[in-house]
């Protein structure tokens, strides 16, 4: 780090080698904005928009009902899904997309526990995101198991032989802590047990590789390092040894091995597409569809590069230019860092707002975080460099004791 | 019946008289289309697609994250809830929007059993949309349950003290029939069981009144005759008095009392917010709450008149003009059909298919079911008048028969 050029021209001059640099224009962003939030809400790609519009207009208010067939939106999930599959390292096959990250955690989390029904315990480790938690809770409740707290620092020191499942983030949301996906799979496989992985923080900005790493299940959002707008719909993946077996508790029509027979008793489809519940939110996958072209060509080891490039950077100027105004929450290893960097301080909330009035979006995590993601695909080094100078301008002036902080905003 | 004018002239002076003629402008239909499956994918409404640019372009994209306070997507479900809720007669604080139909049929089944823990029966009935169907036998299954199907023609009939739960479709989604839901309400709650009911082909077409039939449950879809987009999102009503005891099993975050406050342990949200679960899909939820704006001045009785008088007219002409060409298997009594008209008829399949080969829209249900809507705010008496006259052409010339019809397409 110490031959870093902390310089705004040092900045411009690492942009010049970044491999990921024409991606920029894919993004609608606004002009000037510095936007560190791409792992909250991550940016508009410029291909969504006018598809989003055809489908809509020609598809939906032309095709009409003939575009379940003649635009194949039956098959809308599966193609969708095939472009996911390479982000995260598995078969197209073993991808499905459809409802929210919580639904199709609570569908796995059930179809685990079901794969072991002679163990009794689901851990799950107290940082995570709290919805993890919430499902694990409420499956436990709904099957009579129970959830056990792991240590963060060392959640395999939780697996034994009671262990039917081990749910874990991949990165944590807010400090950005990367676990071992492979260690830790490798420990819970040790114990019997299964693995389910939350690749929210993770999909787009970290290279996953699941069938590398034999995990069992994972689920993640799209709406983040995936650019599908806001709510969009979440992916889970199964290991394609464990379709056969798969249990999950909504069985809907869509998931159903003919779901125009229309018949009375269900039968799950063969293959991940048992994981369908309802009809597929056609408009909804159509935005992401076209958001995932940006990925087309993207290089996941030159993602990782800059990613880390980034991280590294911002990190190396909160040192120089900030002392120890924050503590920086973040790894500062980066091959235990996701994408982002979170900064702790008592009026962080104060910190986050001001910053934005100044045109650089984070975001607050209660109860002492700015939380700030680097999406690779869009943000650069002179957005991390006027990002921090911008910082240091809030922190000199005290703008973050501004009184209209005081109340937060409904969403934080 | 006998009174009506058969003729094309008779038709346009039909609608002449139609209270919602100034509605059909209000959707976009491809010109010389006879559309008659509104009650599948219903038209799209001129309003949707300039508003999901909007909110694609600018809130997205411009907004970026601060959209979820300053275009208040936070609060997108409420507001959308609220516009659905005057068309199935609820307080708009009793109604929840969001995840699939079959996802919400899911959470309401699991927590209106577990508000009778005591009983181990779920009745539904046999004929019902499959994914009904389906998701009681999953409920059952995880929760040590038992479905009891019941007579369609007398389905208070298979109610007694072990009963938790009656779930029952409105109006039948091959058939059109409509059954009493006050009657079958009143018989469920005799017997202290609570009752839930499928809204799919009703909301929009056929008033309903939950508060005045004292409803415990019901959900719904939108995407049939509310024009919300393919794959749209469903709602779920639960009655006032339920909302304390309610526990459905997907908890997210969500559905907690504080979202952001990001505590470890599920707290549920007071009121209808604890059905909510993951993320709401902002994009859908925009596109239906610009469609739902075409009902904003829709009198339900006016709606319901214009209904009866179009497939009251379809019956009539098909009785006149093609014999017992046809069984029609939806009653002929008004007062218990919905919106629709089905035609049996062995060829069914290839009968729908040469209707699309000359513009008529209707479609296929196995085995042999040809399946009308009949969308009170866009269709007219002389799109029902051509339908009828094109199907006389297409029996008098047995297209129905062409071979290409053979083999189905994938969705039927």
């Amino acid at each position: 780090m110490s031959s870093l050029d902390l310089s705004r021209a040092g900045a411009e001059s690492l942009d010049t080698g970044n491999p990921l640099r024409g991606h920029h224009d894919l993004f609608d962003l606004p002009e000037g904005l510095v936007y560190l939030d791409g792992n909250s809400l991550g940016a508009l790609p410029r291909s969504v928009a006018p598809h989003l519009a055809r489908v809509t207009g020609e598809q939906w208010g032309r095709g009409l009902i003939s575009s379940w067939n003649d635009a194949d939106w039956i098959h809308l999930p599966a193609r969708v899904s095939a472009k996911i599959a390479p982000l995260i390292g598995a078969p197209p096959g073993d991808v499905h997309v459809g409802d929210s990250t919580t639904v199709l955690l609570f569908k796995m989390m059930v179809a685990a526990a079901r794969m072991r029904p002679d163990r009794r315990v689901i851990v799950i480790e107290p940082t995570t995101f709290p919805t993890d938690g919430y499902v694990a809770a409420g499956v436990a409740d709904l099957l009579g198991l129970e959830v056990r707290w792991c240590d963060p620092a060392d959640p395999a020191a939780a697996l034994d032989h009671d262990v039917a499942l081990l749910a874990l983030t991949h990165v944590d949301f807010r400090s950005g802590a990367l676990y071992d996906m492979a260690a830790l799979t490798a420990a819970t496989h040790e114990v019997g047990a299964v693995v389910e992985w939350d690749l929210c923080h993770s999909a787009g900005a970290v290279p996953v590789d699941l069938v590398a790493v034999d995990a069992d299940f994972a689920v993640g959002c799209t709406y983040k390092y995936l650019n599908g707008g806001p709510g969009s719909p979440a992916f889970a993946y199964v290991a394609a040894r464990h379709h056969d077996d798969l249990a999950q508790p909504i069985t809907g029509w869509m998931g159903h091995a003919h779901p125009f027979e229309m018949e009375r008793d269900h039968r799950p489809a063969d293959g991940i597409r048992r994981m369908a519940s309802g009809t597929p939110p056609v408009l909804a996958l159509s935005a992401l569809d076209a958001a995932l072209d940006v990925f087309g060509d993207v290089d996941m080891t030159a993602l990782r590069q800059v990613s880390v490039s980034l991280t590294d950077y911002f990190i190396a100027l909160v040192d120089a230019r900030l002392g120890d105004t924050f503590k920086i929450i973040t790894p500062r290893d980066s091959a235990v860092r996701g994408s982002q960097v979170s900064l702790a301080h008592p009026d962080a909330y104060g910190v986050v707002q001001a910053l934005i009035a100044r045109g650089v979006v984070g975001d607050f995590r209660t109860p002492d975080v700015a939380r700030f993601g680097f999406a690779p695909l869009y943000v650069t080094h002179v957005d991390v460099w006027d990002a921090v100078d911008r910082l240091v301008a809030v922190m000199a002036a005290d703008e973050h004791l501004h009184p209209s902080y005081a109340v937060r905003n409904v969403v934080t």
